[in-house]
Order: structure tokens, then sequence, then C-alpha cells
């Protein structure tokens, strides 16, 4: 079994790097914050005696390998450090440092294993900073060049190359050059179904499709105070039918569908100016890949009768754009069985967050283990997962990586 | 008659005086662009050859007085030189310019005024970085204490009397020093009844009251892609909720009630995070004080709802009540004869946007000229009036003052 007191010990301390002046934790991918919070993880890599390999991406391997097993493909443990903007301690970190948990239990006992283990930290999972979200590995897998993705412009307007380089985590290596054997990941549930069902551990098998796009409305500028109502052509306006055009629907849609604007804002944000301008950001989700096109389609439709309406103008720029997974039913059996070996209660499910594990699905056998959030509360500074189940994931994780790296 | 070269020469040199990066103009008040928008102004008052006084509010007054006639209560004319964001040239500008303009041509042609004629240009006028707006002239006519006023925060976090002292505006003459026999402000409509009707001159008999809140909606910050719909707490949602009620109502409800959400901020304002907060002003605007009193109600019930049906928590604050005003029938009336001896067209009509004039009746009579706005167009770059019709406004407040003045 995994050391508990460390385990727990290095994700409290990895909470604490990237507070703000509030008090907020706000480690977004490539800030100085995230400097800091890979310092320290390749700090504790470094401890464990494994080697160290950053990616041009930015993507931190630590590898576990001997003469013996250097040329078999690794088995491959991970997750992301980068973090929301006032947010919980657990949502990736805990599935980083289990996985590096996991190597240390496993190199101590005198584990000889057949192939590589490694464990990752992608860079710019949670998409805040940079769109899309699950760059780093989306990169490792194929699905975006490298140089594509080092271009991207941050909704601050920096650039992620840029960046990267500043706070020295832009490697030499070329992403994707480590081919795993399998990818296991392991994380908070950030849902409430595990808990409200008493059960500790979720073997994973799919994973909905998340559509993101930003939408620009312009409209026209005038005085508050002096332009009629039926002579406005008000952007904010516009915006704020489009955010109840999308939760009515979803609310009243009957299927799992969840529509989500997350970020907003007018132009020239005066209080007595109509607004000339509205920019905001549409999450689309939905576990069916149909569903989610039609749900697109839908607001496509709107938006085309709200210009025409409002007399206003609008463009649409595609943020990111992944298709449901479905996760290698080999290793999700090796998931529940490992859970019901240890006596813990365990269900098959589905995520409704994008994890770095639907991307190294491209290119490797891939799952993911759940453990439960309390009160399905997550990207909230009030994340929160009791110990016990947190070291009782890191045992699973440690069960099922044994068996795979003994292939 | 006016020196129509010199009014439209300093008109445009005045309009490129405070620019950003983007060519926009933004002169908020008592920044560094109002500081060079100030120092240009009392360049050329001093160059008039008039007493330049600044009282501790940051009002600018340029005095034309001689030994006869120092004791009198003086004539004023003036508006306000702060603009908002992505401004035009006229708005404000116009008054205080033509103010100044209309001193000049009296002083060299050598006219003897029974009392001294100022020209004022009134700090913080349109209340977009300080709210309330028209907040010189409030002070001025003691709506407001000097102190309270100084202590107000802006939208930016920074202080009124720190910044007026920082520009080197904050002058030592007490507010209200002055008490005018007359005060006369000359403006663009800002509406487009002028334009429409074919007139170049408004009589202005009166001004609509104006309402401004700031509300703060909290909800719960959750995972924009594990949250279900109906589980959710979305201060964005409610917030777009109120958009779309102030929007309808006012809308639908036949009368001139104007109702605007200028400003809008999300929190944490991230793609995939519900968000927790949402902060967002509401301007509403009647012409019937009663009417604007039950429209203020109904949005405080459509609140109380709103806080219940979505779970949300909700506060208000005011940032500007004023009651509508009725301007002085005597003045009223000597503008629409000047306007009718030099055979224009003159209207009675009504402001929908607020002004100094509002706030300075309140110690004396008071009442406004207006001129024409292309479409109607303000709080916009593309705000214009035709030279021919900012000359003829000019030469009617010319021949105004010159009657009060004679009084
Ligand atoms: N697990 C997680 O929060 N991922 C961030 C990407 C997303 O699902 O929005
Ligand atoms: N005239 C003018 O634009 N005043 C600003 C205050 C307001 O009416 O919003």
């Amino acid at each position: 079994s995994i050391n508990a007191e460390r385990l727990l010990g290095r994700l409290r301390d990895l909470g604490q790097i990237g507070r703000d002046d509030d008090g907020r934790l706000v480690r977004l991918a490539a800030s100085d914050a995230d400097r800091a919070g890979r310092d320290a993880l390749v700090a504790w890599i470094r401890a464990a005696g494994l080697e160290v390999v950053v990616d041009r991406i930015g993507n931190i391997f630590g590898i576990w390998s001997n003469d013996a097993n250097a040329e078999q493909a690794p088995a491959l443990l991970g997750s992301h450090i980068d973090t929301v903007i006032d947010a919980g301690i657990y949502d990736g970190c805990y599935g980083v440092l289990s996985g590096l948990e996991v190597i240390e239990t496993l190199k101590a006992a005198g584990y000889a294993p057949t192939r590589p283990i490694a464990v990752a930290a992608f860079t710019n999972e949670e998409g805040v900073r940079y769109a899309p979200d699950m760059m780093g590995s989306l990169v490792h897998a194929g699905g975006l060049s490298v140089d594509e993705a080092l271009a991207t412009i941050g909704t601050d307007g920096t650039v992620l190359g840029a960046e990267l380089e500043r706070i020295g985590y832009a490697g030499t290596e070329e992403p994707g050059f480590l081919r795993p054997y399998a990818y296991v990941e392991l994380h908070i549930e950030q849902a409430s179904v595990l808990e409200r069902e008493g059960v500790s551990v979720g073997a994973v098998e799919n994973l909905q499709g998340i559509s993101w796009q930003r939408i620009t409305i312009e409209g026209e500028a005038n005085h508050a105070g002096t332009t009629p109502m039926a002579m406005r052509r008000d952007a904010g306006h516009a915006a704020a039918c489009v955010v109840t055009f999308l939760r009515d629907r979803a609310l009243n849609a009957n299927s799992p569908t969840v529509a989500t604007v997350g970020c907003m804002s007018f132009e020239p944000n005066a209080i007595n100016v109509i607004p000339s301008r509205a920019i905001f950001t549409v999450d689309l989700r939905d576990p069916d890949g149909e569903r989610l096109r039609t749900e697109e389609a839908a607001l496509a439709d709107y938006l085309k009768e709200l210009a025409a309406s409002e007399e206003v103008t609008i463009a649409v720029d595609r943020l990111a754009r992944f298709e449901p997974v479905t996760f290698d039913r080999n290793i999700v059996a090796l998931i529940e069985g490992a859970a019901r070996e240890r006596g813990l209660a365990v269900k098959r499910m589905t995520s409704g967050a994008g994890h770095d594990a639907q991307m190294i699905a491209r290119i490797a056998p891939a799952a993911m283990i759940f453990v439960p959030s309390i009160g399905g509360i997550s990207h909230n500074p009030r994340e929160h997962t009791p110990d016990a189940d947190l070291v009782a994931g890191a045992n699973i994780l440690l069960d099922v990586v044994a068996r795979l790296a003994a292939r």
C-alpha cells in the first residue's frame, strides 16, 4: 500500500502554491504560479530518483526505468497541475501526486516491473488561460501540432510558447516521444454520483463530448438616456438572450446535455452606454455525439434568428471540439477487480469533465479511476474528497499499475 | 456673432486630447487624459483674459468681471469636458467651449455687462468612472458634500480625491462659492428629434428622472461539465434574466421609460466554471417621477422572485437617483425668442440625458439649448452635429447671455 501521509502532505503543500492576494488558488497554465507548482513537483520527482523529461509543450514526465526494461513501452500515469481561477486543491494534482506516490511505493518495495513506469503532468489541462483544454495531452497524442499549440493566444493576450520560455518549462523533447503501453488516470469525480450512492471507487468507462465556442456580438453604442428602446442595437441584451436560450433548452431537454456561459464581457462597459459589443464563451457537452451536434446546430440557428431580430452581427470562434470517448474495457475491468479485491464498492460510470485520459486514449489503451467529490463541488475552493477515499483511490491505482507493468 | 472658426477649431483640438492606443477618445474624469484636456481649457480661458478658479471638487471656472459688476451674481454658462469610453467630441465640450467663445465675443465687442459672466467645466458629469453622474455640479448645488464626493471609489478602485490631487486639479475654493443669477447650458441633443423634424434649436423645458443601481448576484461556482442543469446556482444566468426582464418590460411599456444594462462582469470568468458572481449596472429613466418609482419597484420585486427561483443572493447598491427637473420658463422663453429673432426654427423639448443644468437648477433659474445630433447617435465616436448647427447654437447662447447679463 502507498504512503498515505506522504501523498496527503504533498497534496496539501501543492495546494498552497499559487495563492493570490485574496488567498485564492489560481495556478493558471504557464503562469508564475504554475512555475512554482512545477518546481515543487520536479523536486519531488527528482527526490524519488526518477528521470525528469520536459517536452516542447511543457509536459513534465518522471520516468522510472532500468537497463532490463528500458526498451519496453512504459505504463503511464498522470494528470495535470494547472488549475482554474479560485480552484480546489484536488483537481488534477491528486492524479499526478498519486502517480508519483505509486512509483515510489513500488520502487521502495523492490518491485521489478517488466516495463518502465512513468508519471506525467500535462500542460494546460484546464483550458482557462489557453484553449483548447487538455492541450498538453492533445499535443502528446498528435491531435494538435506543437507549433500551433505554442502560438495559442491566451485570454490575457499572452502567447503560450513565450510564457513557457519565461517560466523555464519550454523543454526540448519532441511531444509524443513516449508511446505508452497503457495510461491510467486517477481523478476526483467532480460530480456527486459516487457520494450519493455510497460507492468509494468509480471505474470510468467513457467521457462526454465537449464543444467550446467564443461568441462576439456587435451592436451599436448609444446613449442610455436618449435612445428609445425600439431603436437600440444592444449587444449586451442579445448576449443575455443567448444565455437564457442555452439554459432553458438544456434544462428542459430531458437529456444530460449541459450548457454554460462562463466568461462574459461588455464593451465599452460604461453605465450609461448601450453595449456595442459582448464577448462570451459557450461550453456545451453531451455524452452522445449526435445529440451534441444537434445542440450546436440549434445554437447556430438561434444565433442567426437573433442577428436578424436584434439587428446585430454575430461571429463565432471555435475554441475546442472533442468527440465522446470510450475507454479500454480491459483496464476498466482491471480497476473493478482491484477495487473488489480491496473490499471496496465500485461502480462503472461516465465522466462529465474532460481529462487528459481522453486525449491519450487516441494512442494507447486508457481508463480512469474516480473517487467521490463531496457535494459534487469542483472548480470551487470548497472542492473536497475525504482522506480515506484519496488513499483508497491511490491504492487501486497501485494495484492496477503493478498489474499493467508486469505484462 | 461668435467666431465660428475659433470655436470649431478648439472643439476639434480638444477632441484629439485623451485618445488611447486604439485611437478612442477616453477622457474619464480625473484621469491623465482629463488632466490634458483641463490644461488645454485653462490655457484658452487664461488667453481670453478671464480669472481661473478651481474648487475642491475640481470644477473649473473662467470668470469675466470688472470693478463695476463684481458684486453682482454672475450669469453662468457651462457643461463638462470629461467623456465616456470611446466617446464623440461634442458631448459636454461643445457647451464649455461655446460658453468661453460667447464671453470672448462679448469682451471683444466692448460689451459692458451689468453682472459678471462665467463659464464652468464641471467635474465628472458622465459618471462612468465615479458615480453619481453630474457630480461636480451636484456638489456645487449643495446636493452632495464635497468630502463625500472626494471619497468616491471608482470602477477602477481609485479614489476621486486622490486622483484630483494627482492630476493637479484639487482646488482650494469651497464648492458653491459662486451663486449664479442664472445658468444656461448649450448641448448636443443626443437624440434624433430635432433632426427628424428639421428644427435647428431645442429650447429644453425639462429633463427626465435618473435611477442608477449596481446589482451583485451571488451563486455557486461549479464545474461546467459535471454539474447537472437542475443543480446549478448560476449567477451569470440570473444576471441575464434581469437584462431580458428590463428590456422586455421597457420595450412593451407603451411609455418613454428606458432601461439599460451597460456594465457586466462575471466571476471567476472562466470558460468551464459556472459563474459564482455577476456584477452589473442598471440605468432606469423616465420623465415621470411616479412611473420611475413604479419601474424601480417592479425591478425590486423581480429580483426577489429571482433570488428565490434561482437560489442566488442579490444585493443592490444605489449609485445615483435624480428626480425629473423642470427648467425656468423665463429662460426657456428667452431661448425661443432668440432663435426666432435669428430666423431659426425652434422647438420646446425634453432631455433624455442628464446634464449639469439639472443640478444647478436647484440653486438658480436654469435652462438648456439643444442642437441636432445626426442619427441621434451619442456616447459613440460617430456622434456628429453639422458645423452650421454648432455655430447657430453658440449664437443663440450669445444672445441669451447678453440679455441675462444686462439685467
Ligand atoms: N477535469 C477537469 O476539470 N478538466 C477541465 C476541462 C473541462 O472539463 O472543462
Ligand atoms: N449628457 C450626458 O451624456 N450626460 C451623462 C449623464 C447621463 O445622462 O448618463
